[in-house]
């Protein structure tokens, strides 16, 4: 299979390197010195058990005049997912594929201005991943890959699934995906942003009454939100779940807080944004969403 | 006139040293160091034209055994009333009068847990200070103080405007008091709050766009709940006002910027929170206002 991904963070180094075992793999990025490094010395990925392995996709910076590939699995961040599908529009031909299995919800809003919606793959993966390097990626942990269709019975998706699967990306196809990505985001949608906005580890956040509160006000309205496209959740569960991921890592730190912490641009727009949306479609209000959004916003204003 | 100024910081050292002018004041503070001082040297104020004039009212730690006064005035921080009146009920006879000219409105649920209605003066003040030492206000500019009823005509208080103007404190009855504390706390609860979670100068509010849509949120759900009580506010003037207290000191850091700064509790229950609790008694949503008490509170538990 010919398989484009495009961005070499973390989960998008993961992904080619395996991918690479048994697939043409391009990998695309931004980032020149990533680039000459993929492409003179190869990708490593670093296990959890302590163990390292070099894979050998082909890296570029650009992809013009190249010929459109089976599949694109987009790894950039969210924000710069219309602005990379755009610049790498050759690739994207009448029978490709474009996968997302990025945080936050809605991506295939974004995809579909690329290909029609029978193309589109949105999905959830357990597999995490942290930079180490240029070119080099830290394999934290493993886990199921679930792949879904926007409309229609994602078992036309079997031989993509089949394709991961094939290359230590274990994966299936299944018709509740957005259920799953939903599922997935409600810690990012209440604990996660609550860190970053007041730049604290993920124990603060059950511990502190003040910041609980919040939290579980985040949880209901993400909970409305959800129902308002008909899908229930149920609220006790979810307070009980995050605040387990909060107690089990009281010193975790969250990729919003060290965004911001270092001035940098986060994904709350495609994170606490997606409920914000999903509940105008709904017609369910969201306004603490509304607020932490922007107060996100004008935190990134203020630079480092 | 007998009056017990409760709190000698900013405001009420201005206060108790210009109305010792003419009357017995009693100063009341937990501070011990500085009711040493005032009693031994007197209390200083400085004027803005540069002179300052020692003053020299009572200053005492306890009131125990003490008799009722005609008047106190409570000036400790809005967290502290009920604390520092249930400490001094033994100057609160059945003919004492309490008055508050404190930041933030709904004051007089707190005076009306230790005297009746009838006995409970709200008001507010163009005057402003601060503390440049134990036992020594900066007066930082003057203008007239307001005093008014929370039932029946303001009329009935004029013997108290009356001995605050004798002292330099020009003050007048007013039956529009309550609407007044509320148009001085439109920028308190909007751009106010924002630079203390956000950390910035006024400025930022109003050049940010993020935290300019937030703090018009929140004046937007601030006149709604003034709406709710019965009080008509215009949302576009207000929104007007506050634009022009943030491009009047882009560099103005505020009371609650410093407070969250320096990990000191703020005074956001009495104000953002007077918001909340106006909004629940006119059955007017303010979850911008609830989100953002919440979060200062999540911000004061870091501490330092």
């Amino acid at each position: 299979m010919k398989i484009a991904v495009l961005g070499s963070g973390a989960m998008g180094g993961l992904f080619s390197a395996y991918l690479s075992r048994h697939h043409e793999v391009t990998v695309i990025d931004v980032n020149a010195a990533l680039v000459d490094k993929v492409n003179a010395e190869g990708l490593e990925v670093r296990e959890p058990d302590g163990s390292s392995q070099l894979y050998h996709p082909h890296a570029t910076l650009s992809t013009e005049g190249m010929e459109p590939v089976d599949l694109v699995v987009v790894f950039v961040k969210a924000m710069f997912s219309e602005g990379a599908l755009r610049n790498n529009r050759s690739v994207i031909g009448p029978d490709t594929y474009l996968m997302t299995l990025q945080n936050g919800s809605g991506h295939e809003d974004t995809l579909g201005k690329f290909v029609d919606e029978e193309h589109i793959i949105i999905g959830t993966t357990q597999h995490n991943a942290s930079v180490a390097g240029v070119g080099v990626t830290n394999h934290g942990g493993s886990g199921i890959t679930h792949m879904g269709c926007v409309t229609g019975s994602a078992a036309r998706l079997q031989k993509f699934a089949d394709a991961f699967t094939q290359c230590g990306l274990e994966a299936d196809t299944s018709d509740g995906v957005q259920r799953m990505i939903w599922n997935k985001m409600f810690t990012n949608v209440s604990a996660s942003v609550l860190t970053g906005i007041l730049q604290v580890p993920l124990g603060y956040i059950s511990q502190n009454e003040a910041a609980w509160a919040m939290c579980c006000q985040l949880i209901r309205e993400a909970v409305d939100a959800a129902a308002g496209l008909g899908m229930e959740f149920d609220y006790d569960e979810k307070v009980a779940e995050v605040k387990a991921v909060c107690d089990r890592s009281p010193n975790g730190l969250t990729s919003i807080y060290a965004d911001l912490r270092d001035g940098r641009r986060t994904e709350v727009d495609t994170i606490s944004g997606s409920i914000v949306r999903a509940g105008k479609k709904g017609s369910v209000a969201t306004p603490s969403h509304e607020f932490a959004v922007q107060m996100v916003h004008a935190m990134e204003g203020r630079g480092k």
